[in-house]
């Protein structure tokens, strides 16, 4: 960040206020908006969509140039097929309820979340000790909410609820039918009862070409397109493994009844990478650069207590202690964290989280969640997976691909074992049909097996083996076994993968949160700090006047801006100078350059302080302050500090 | 381009050859192709990801940027009301046939062409000069074609064939029909009749959220997202046109057959502006900077006379002419062609084309293609139309949101009409329920109508007007006609817009053919001279031996690289430098540093010739090239020419 704000006051947080923010400034919109808008789709404006762009180049820049990742762009359209052998078209789906009166579709999960919670809340008041009265959601909540009065609950109640909420991502669909019955949850639009938990399917389902024969999903997520691709990449790195691959692209969910605006969406932009991994060595060559990096954790076992508590531990102590199961995962850990930090997000409100069993997507093994708190709570903004080889053994054996790894071993390893010898023409004169099926019984002998023939054989001149309840007698003449030496020059794997797997809008819409805040001497003043390197645009060049004379000169600042690589706006309204800084204050830039006659100032965002000094010199600080080379309490030291009062007014 | 490549020669062109390396090197595959892969959907591997990204950077340059676009991200999947309104869901469709016997289904005017250019060429072969006898994929066609033996026409039948094949876009489905029968047309795979051509429509349809209530379609282009957020983008623009919107995304379109690579596909990322402009006024402040690029045009009318001749001419003249409408189409086409040129296409093989009346999409009212040749044909890769006010006008109608701009206007407009008066109390007293009839009637009279009326009342004190065939007299009691004066300070208009739209993978593939070529001393060594400011990778770093003395220097260099923004690849594989050369002349890479224990020397991919010095010459050099500031003879002298030949082996 450019600097701390100083006069930043965290309690003033007003979502209503910064959701005005972002949609009077075109940040993002509900998409088809003079069409009434569809749940769960929204369109993103200039400085919106600048903000993504801004976003997935750092990230782009931070994983895949920083791994030497290779990148990927592969379809959104997907046969069905695909998605029968991954298990999505079975598995990949959410429970839903309908009200038993009007039909009405609600998520299973979220419903009886909601109406917990809102009794707990109700507790609360009734005790006398509710949180943020005054608070705006609440009260427009209360509202809405056919009963007003509070309810005391039983301590026993409370204690159940909140055991209840903790373990909320892990109940099966029968389970959330019997928290409904158990504690009368209804539809709180209608006081209604629900029906049982049905799944639904989560993939927006289509047709591919003119006959309507072949039926396709948009992807879910862009995992597949990886894993299809895999013996081509693996190819593409000279054959050798670890190696990860990288994609940004856009996904689709059939979200049941998205109401939480960015946070939950039909459509998204994700960033996927899949690490392909040696299951045997889930080392990480570069885990002892990060191991010092500490995390806020959240893990299983704490969760199943019912608790939420969060332990700070360095990486490297909590893959040592195997609460994160391995060096590669703990490696991604550490860099998402050092990723989310860089681009704005407060360290204070992130946490990782480890799945419980129930909650885990049908593919994963492990996983864990950097989860960002906001005004709804904590957020699920990346995810971690361990997915093991399950994505590749299931295409490999639908499709008869191998997809593997083949790895030239320094040292062969040579083994022996008993191998059996059929005299095939001597077993059906002697045995006739049932020559085969002894081929078969000793063909599929396990060595144990085997070594007792032999042992049989050599001690007694014959062996018996019993075949569907009759005996057949077998002589070394019908059959010899052998100890035999084998040499294996090549080791053969399905590698694991582990899957950091980043939902762009989500992290966007955290980084505004926790960016925002209002000055105190004009609260209706919205300011983001959005840090420099995710900023829409970085400099705002302001003339003193629109006059022309200033014309070839805003026109030199900005093309020596350009030419240095930093995007810069003019701003040469008729308006006040103080309503454009505002307006910039919102659209979080963080640097303005007043040019006047006598001289050029430079302003910073969140102090709105000034420092002057000649043209050159003021493009050359800017230039470095925008790169992060250089912070602002030694930019004071390069230019002069100017006490003025005019340039907010 | 670095260079020109001296030892290139066009004419040893070979389709299954580059398809063979874009292949190998991954450039880009069949998607899903261990599922056997679906015709039209094609992932991007590690060269053809990042070439598509460079392509996409320079594009974000070379228009958002030079003319300060307003970047927009909407989303994919739409409500079908949009479509409906937007006239897709009637309009957006082509003409199919279907094999009478087996149910296959063609496209049919693709049907039309390929059976009449089969026949034109069999008659070129039967009169004894047929062209390019020895290439490849005529051999092919032929193997496949149902009759071998070399058909001649009447000259008659070959003029109105190729009458027919000029105007080929500008066919009904009906008219595609009566061709068929005229021509006696069957599918070529089976011989069989086709039946009557019916409309496919090529939106990808599904349904949004759980209940199947909401048909949604995904969008075969980007430009409604534009069009829904008008108001908001307007806003944004402080209230005020010409201004431009941009949109890089992915749209679908389901073909009905589509067999052409890269060129006709399912799923594609493309790039689209939507200029906003006043109807009144489509000059453009900057395009006396252009006027003087020269394109090669093919107007409607050449094309309407059976003929395919271009003209080169400036843009200028092309609109002082009126062959193109207006100076802001004319601004986009010359912008169009020096983007296309700067990213590595031939100028020769590149053209812009007028489409002819019936070939327009519903939407448009005039549009100009920039195709590019390649081994199929001439292809559509960017599309310039003129929209009209059409897009905001429907939705406007559909939603009851006014679309408009609103102009101050410097000085008022002040105009003066006669309005009617009506003594609604008399009027009924005296007349009833004719009131109501003469209130109608003569609030909805023209001027002259009303001046007549006037004149009437004035000279003799009463007027007739006729109603049903009925006559109602008025009086000056009833009704009183006056001047009077009006004043317009603000005029209100729907924009008219002017749209380019680029597909990033046609024009991907065909810089891909216009960049291949082979080495004469080793033919079977392929190159792509893809400049480096699109290529994969920019700078190739060899050591040359994988000694492990090399690495802090492999190090340092490809660190000096990055900190100056060049994007380089390290092969310390085992295999011989030559071959490290080789697959970086697949791959593209302009540049290769090869590290010696004695020195550094640079290597240039087309004319493979070396330069040698010290590091931080070579890197100062190196990166001077990648930027464009510098080119190869200018290198030359700042580098000492080394005339060795072991480098390519």
């Amino acid at each position: 960040m450019a600097t701390q704000p100083v006069n930043k006051t965290v309690h003033t947080f007003d979502k209503a206020r910064l959701e005005a923010l972002l949609n009077r400034r075109f940040f993002y919109a509900p998409a088809f908006e003079i069409y009434g808008g569809v749940a769960g789709l929204y369109d993103y404006g200039p400085p919106g969509s600048s903000l993504q762009a801004n976003i997935i180049a750092e990230w782009r820049r931070h994983f895949i140039i920083h791994d030497h990742m290779l990148e990927l762009d592969t379809t959104i359209m997907t046969p069905a097929t695909v998605f029968e052998t991954s298990g999505h078209v079975a598995r990949f789906a959410d429970w839903m309820v309908k009200d038993t009166q009007t039909g009405d579709v609600l998520r299973a999960d979220h419903l009886v979340r909601n109406v917990l919670e809102a009794r707990l809340a109700s507790d609360r008041e009734a005790r006398g000790n509710a949180e943020h009265p005054a608070n705006e959601n609440d009260k427009k909540k209360k509202k809405k909410n056919v009963k007003n009065t509070p309810v005391r609950l039983d301590d026993d109640k409370v204690k159940e609820y909140e055991r209840t909420l903790a373990q909320m991502d892990n109940f099966s669909g029968p389970e959330l039918g019997e928290l409904c019955r158990e504690h009368g949850i209804r539809n709180p639009d209608t006081d209604n009862e629900v029906g049982e938990p049905q799944q639904f399917n989560l993939m927006f389902a289509s047709s591919i070409g003119p006959t309507g024969q072949h039926p396709g999903y948009l992807r879910p997520e862009t995992a597949q397109g990886h894993f299809l691709n895999f013996s081509r990449l693996l190819e593409f790195n000279n054959g050798r493994v670890p190696f990860a691959s990288a994609q940004i692209g856009r996904s689709f969910r059939n979200e049941i009844s998205p109401r939480a605006g960015l946070l939950r969406v039909r459509e998204f932009t994700m960033g996927e990478i899949e690490h392909f991994v040696d299951p045997n060595d889930k080392r990480h060559p570069r885990f002892s650069e990060y191991r010092h990096v500490v995390l806020s954790m959240l893990d299983r076992n704490v969760q199943l207590q019912g608790l939420s508590t969060v332990t700070p531990m360095t990486i490297g102590e909590a893959v040592d202690k195997g609460i994160v199961a391995n060096e590669t995962l703990g490696y991604f850990l550490g860099r998402i964290q050092l990723f989310l930090v860089h681009i704005g997000i407060d360290p204070k409100r992130l946490r990782f989280r480890q799945h419980m069993g129930n909650e885990m997507a049908h593919y994963a093994t492990d996983c864990w969640d950097a989860e960002i708190e906001n005004a709804t709570g904590w957020t699920e903004c990346v995810g971690c997976a361990d997915r093991a080889a399950y994505d590749l053994s299931v295409h490999a054996a639908r499709t008869g691909h191998a997809l593997v790894v083949r790895e030239a071993l320094k040292e062969p390893v040579v083994s022996e074992r008993e191998v059996a010898e059929f005299n095939k023409k001597a077993l059906g004169q002697k045995l006739g049909r049932d020559g085969g099926v002894v081929q078969k019984i000793v063909g599929e002998m396990d060595q144990r097996g085997l070594e007792r023939v032999k042992d049989a054989l050599l001690a007694h001149g014959s062996a018996t083996i019993s075949a569907d309840g009759r005996e057949i007698t077998l002589t070394p003449d019908l059959v010899t076994i052998q100890r035999k030496t084998f040499k294996q020059s090549i080791r053969e794997f399905t590698p694991n993968v582990i899957e950091p797997s980043f939902g762009f809008g989500r992290i966007l819409y955290t980084l505004l949160e926790h960016s925002f805040w209002s000055r105190e001497q004009d609260i209706e003043r919205g300011v983001l700090s959005l840090p420099p390197v995710v900023a829409p645009t970085k400099v705002l060049i302001v003339p003193l006047s629109a006059k022309e004379e200033f014309d070839p000169l805003v026109r030199q600042v900005s093309t020596q801006l350009r030419k240095a690589g930093v995007f810069s706006r003019v701003d040469d309204s008729n308006t006040s100078i103080g309503k454009r800084y505002a307006r910039n204050d919102e659209l979080g830039t963080p640097f303005g350059i007043t040019i006047d006659f006598a001289c050029m100032s430079l302003t910073e965002r969140d102090t709105t302080e000034q420092l002057i000094g000649p043209i050159d010199d003021v493009i050359a600080v800017v230039t470095d302050l925008v790169q992060g080379t250089l912070d602002w309490s030694t930019a004071r030291q390069r230019l002069l500090v100017y006490d003025g009062v005019q340039a907010v007014d």
